[in-house]
């Protein structure tokens, strides 16, 4: 089993990483994606976007294309409630009345909402169209615009309904990073600090010695490289590419109870950079991570996080999610832990008692 | 491009058909159902089933599998208004509530509404589940259970969200065709009609000398077989899968229309009948088939199906319809047509004028 990414293809850092039959791009980006447009033999161009990226992110777009007549725009609310399975009727619903057919392009130009959902929208719509994404936050940088998973939300249990399909190329655009908000770029930066602790340990000292409020573009690039590698190995979740889920079974947990009880919810990096404390402490008790790692995780990730209060959460409520959880199998809930910094290990069963011990590590810091 | 499906393999009418990378059952078919079940390592198991499937087929399934405490049913309304996405989501949320992980198996149980509805709600929970189809009605044995295609309905308009994927096995059994009344046999001896005209004329013949009302076993297995031979060699439909669109660019926008103006719509097979009445003028007009064969195909549909009043549709919404369907690019109408019986002919753009003519050749027989 994979445990770490070769740290030897980082050389030139800019490169276009190539991944799973298509290219992700950073050098002059919107360039390629114009370039991509131009090859490509498209009837027509649609361009998805929320009311955030439509205002602060379209302009730049359309600039470099040149063009923009050709494009028809799609735009769905900015948050994660837009993931629901109503607006992915919303999105199927404007396809038709623009007249998509099977050789039309779908450009997601946004977060990890617009490119989940506009990913899951084409690769049903009439069996399937191309789409391309263009992440505008660090996190979709980092994370939804690579490996091929599209998702969206029923009943605000997330990414219940989706596939695997490959986006035809991703763009990444520094640019776009400019105009976030600080606390969306640290959204983004706990997936890094999550590439790191599963199977980079010099990658994590980097990212610990970093100014992460402005994450250079060198450490964006090693976190696609790192993510690229483990799901090229296992594009559909069977084996390594569950490294990913370090953080994620307690964090998607605690997100969902958020986006229903808090008025101001938690973003996903909030949410997982909490995940990721209790697992590292189940990985204390389970799986060897040491005394001192975990006091460094706890440390690291508590300066840049604010505290959550979740000792008000109910804990059964947070058990159920995640036996509602996807990556389970016989109602038992399978954590991705690590069994020092930079080596993940997956498959994980931990009882309600063990979650609920990791739960209570966190609220009583 | 393969015009005929080779006879040879027709030996031994009811073995086993091999498909892409899984199998079609004939013989004591049930029974491989239940050793299929009993070889995987599912966790839990659903039925989907409709109302008529759920009183008429059910039992034999529950007899021939022997225990079936296993296995949570969810029963949809009969007839095509549930392939509706609200139907799809009220599957996706039983599946949720009744707790069904990603080792779960979805067993069709139904008419092509089943397979289609049931193929895409497997296909897209938790990214993909495991499903096979038990096809009960004549024309889902002959045509939707074969070829991965899954399908559900927006705003009436057909199939225009789904997923090409493959079911894990199929099951055809005889006996369940015992239970239908004439009309739904009908209604699939359309598409093995079609088989017979678009790549096997001896076939053809054949079926125009049989009892149609209760179609011999064999001749389902040939149909079966033309359907399988063609998608294996064109699994997403770049080329020659599109021969089986015969009598469906008109047919469908007919379905359609009937569907929501009809208080007894019409079956799918008896619109695809009008359909290839329709289009098997526009080959005579423009690809070459004789007027005899003209002639007899319109004889032997005619004498086959009901009348319907062509007249009083508006030959716009029809056009509309058709503009609408996912099989054309750039809003240019694609018909397949034929050279002559057991010879299909693909990509021939029709206009609106031709179509409008296709349609009066039938509404003034």
């Amino acid at each position: 089993m994979m445990n770490t990414v070769d740290n030897d293809i980082c050389t030139e850092v800019m490169d276009t990483i190539e991944s799973n039959s298509y290219n992700i791009y950073f050098e002059n980006s919107l360039g390629e994606l114009a370039n991509f447009i131009e090859r490509g033999r498209y009837s027509r161009f649609f361009v998805l976007t929320d009311e955030n990226t439509g205002k602060h992110c379209l302009p730049l777009l359309q600039e470099r294309l040149g063009n923009p007549d050709n494009f028809d725009l799609i735009e769905i609310p900015a948050g994660e409630e837009s993931k629901d399975i109503d607006f992915c009727i919303g999105v199927w619903k404007m396809l038709i009345d623009f007249g998509a057919d099977r050789q039309s392009l779908l450009i997601n130009l946004g977060g990890g909402v617009i490119s989940d959902l506009g990913g899951f929208a084409a690769s049903t719509f009439k069996r399937g169209i191309d789409f391309v994404h263009v992440p505008t936050t660090l996190l979709s940088q980092v994370d939804a615009s690579v490996g091929g998973k599209t998702g969206i939300d029923i009943d605000s249990i997330k990414n219940i309904i989706g596939t695997f399909t490959q986006p035809k190329a991703v763009f990444i655009e520094a640019d776009f990073l400019k105009t976030l908000p600080a606390r969306q770029i640290l959204s983004g930066t706990a997936e890094m600090l999550k590439h790191g602790l599963i199977c980079d340990a010099d990658y994590w000292n980097r990212l610990k010695q970093s100014d992460l409020s402005t994450p250079a573009v060198e450490l964006v690039h090693r976190s696609v490289e790192i993510k690229n590698a483990v799901v090229l190995e296992d594009p559909n979740e069977k084996g390594i590419r569950k490294s990913l889920n370090f953080g994620h079974t307690i964090g998607h947990a605690v997100e969902t109870y958020s986006l229903i009880n808090d008025k101001d919810s938690l973003s996903h990096g909030e949410a997982i950079a909490i995940g990721m404390i209790c697992e590292a402490y189940l990985a204390h008790k389970k799986t060897g991570l040491s005394a001192e790692e975990l006091s460094e995780i706890t440390e690291v990730l508590m300066e840049l996080y604010p505290r959550y209060d979740l000792k008000k959460a109910d804990t059964d409520i947070l058990i159920e999610y995640m036996q509602k959880d996807k990556k389970n199998q016989n109602g038992k809930i399978n954590c991705t832990l690590l069994d020092k910094i930079g080596q993940f290990n997956i498959d994980n069963i931990c009882t309600p008692e063990e979650l609920i011990e990791g739960i209570n590590y966190y609220a009583t810091l």
